[in-house]
């Protein structure tokens, strides 16, 4: 049995989310039917992140077990053709040798997503689904204000979802910046682990913040509080990008 | 009679093209149908560019000649709520009033295209159709020493469609510029006009460059004699997106 560490990328528009589901097509499933049809195992593939519906990665980290005596080069190009004719929008990026106790969810210590926003009044074309649009100008100054305040170790109640199974809401915030490159703005999140939503949830009081209807006062009130009221917006999953997964060099 | 210039970006995905056809879909006539659905006058939409088939644009110039009296913005607002409502993918993002005799095609003084490569073996996932995937690998400084060569005034016929209908085959490049960002590579090519298929058979050079198949000295020996054989290679219209279109600053 040999470990093999994936890096895969996926396009979220058609999936129910990263994680199996009974009601509808997910990135898992898709992963574990490519390798049963090359190799006739039934594997679980187990990833860095759980994404959401909608919610894409430019670079998600994930590993399974594999009986079959292929190199992991050959089990990326025949997982590739697989997935490109079942029509499915996820691509191996990469393949390699893992070390047994290397672990997709458990080794990291890490993750990094990216929020996109166009904004604009028009509505998107090539960019459907991949990016959030929104109407209203935002101030981006305000947003980084904002998002300095987030940053550290916190208690992020008021960013989680109802959902959420996480046993504690304290989480430390790496790193949260927002760029604007014209009409596009990016928001770049860092941390070891996330509560559920939690992104969106910063998302939007970036957001709420660059409108001007919340401001940094408000920010630390509802961190210190944990009250969800004053700044509850879940933004849309479409811009949401997992980007990159970080593991210790050991592993 | 006010003329109504546009900026419109579009998806070339699920389009013929540009230009308005008997047998699928075009851009022209969704934004004529769109006008149509709001003012009733059956009115011809002109464009700086006539793309091809699948090819995009992040900002193509138009205009429209409109008797109803609606301002431009309310005119770019209903035509972006109405394409919505149709399911194109084409968006509106600006609107003004042109001079009388300011005419998208005919005014326009310089077109910029950039050409889209993703040069790895996993297929592509969001990206799909709009960009060219290369296998291979490029060797991009050789790829920008043959691009040299192309800029300036030459005969391009060994750059043009067989259906080109342009009577001289003369052109001058103003600029060909290959940047390499990881495994992202663009080519923007600027031009007062194009012949037909002239920057897909220029990528295509270009590309054979990259392959190490054809060099510095050959662009040049096809420069000056024409000869299609050596280098006639049109690259997929997925890569292409029409960029901006440039106007004397009087019009």
């Amino acid at each position: 049995m040999t470990r093999i560490r994936l890096c895969v990328e996926y396009d979220g528009r058609p999936y129910m989310g990263w994680q199996r589901q009974a009601h509808g097509p997910s990135v898992q499933q898709a992963l574990e039917q490519a390798i049963h049809s090359i190799t006739g195992e039934q594997v679980t593939v187990e990833g860095a992140g759980r994404t959401d519906a909608g919610v894409h990665a430019s670079a998600m980290t994930a590993h399974a077990d594999i009986a079959a005596g292929l190199t992991p080069f050959r089990l990326m190009e025949a997982m590739n053709a697989r997935l490109r004719l079942a029509g499915e929008r996820i691509a191996i990026l990469a393949a390699a040798t893992a070390a047994a106790d290397f672990h997709a969810r458990f080794s990291c210590i890490g993750r990094a997503y990216q929020y996109r926003i166009v904004c604009r009044r028009a509505p998107l074309s090539w960019e459907q689904g991949l990016a959030w649009r929104h109407a209203p100008p935002l101030d981006v100054a305000a947003m980084q204000r904002a998002a300095a305040v987030l940053v550290g170790r916190h208690d992020f109640s008021a960013f989680r979802s109802a959902h959420c199974q996480a046993k504690s809401p304290l989480r430390t915030l790496d790193a949260l910046q927002v760029r604007a490159h014209g009409a596009r703005i990016t928001i770049d999140a860092r941390a070891r682990s996330f509560l559920h939503h939690q992104v969106r949830f910063m998302v939007g009081a970036l957001v709420l913040a660059g409108r001007g209807r919340i401001g940094v006062a408000d920010v630390e009130a509802v961190l210190a509080r944990g009250d969800q009221r004053l700044i509850r917006f879940n933004v849309p999953p479409d811009g949401l990008w997992f980007q990159r997964a970080i593991y210790p060099e050991t592993v």
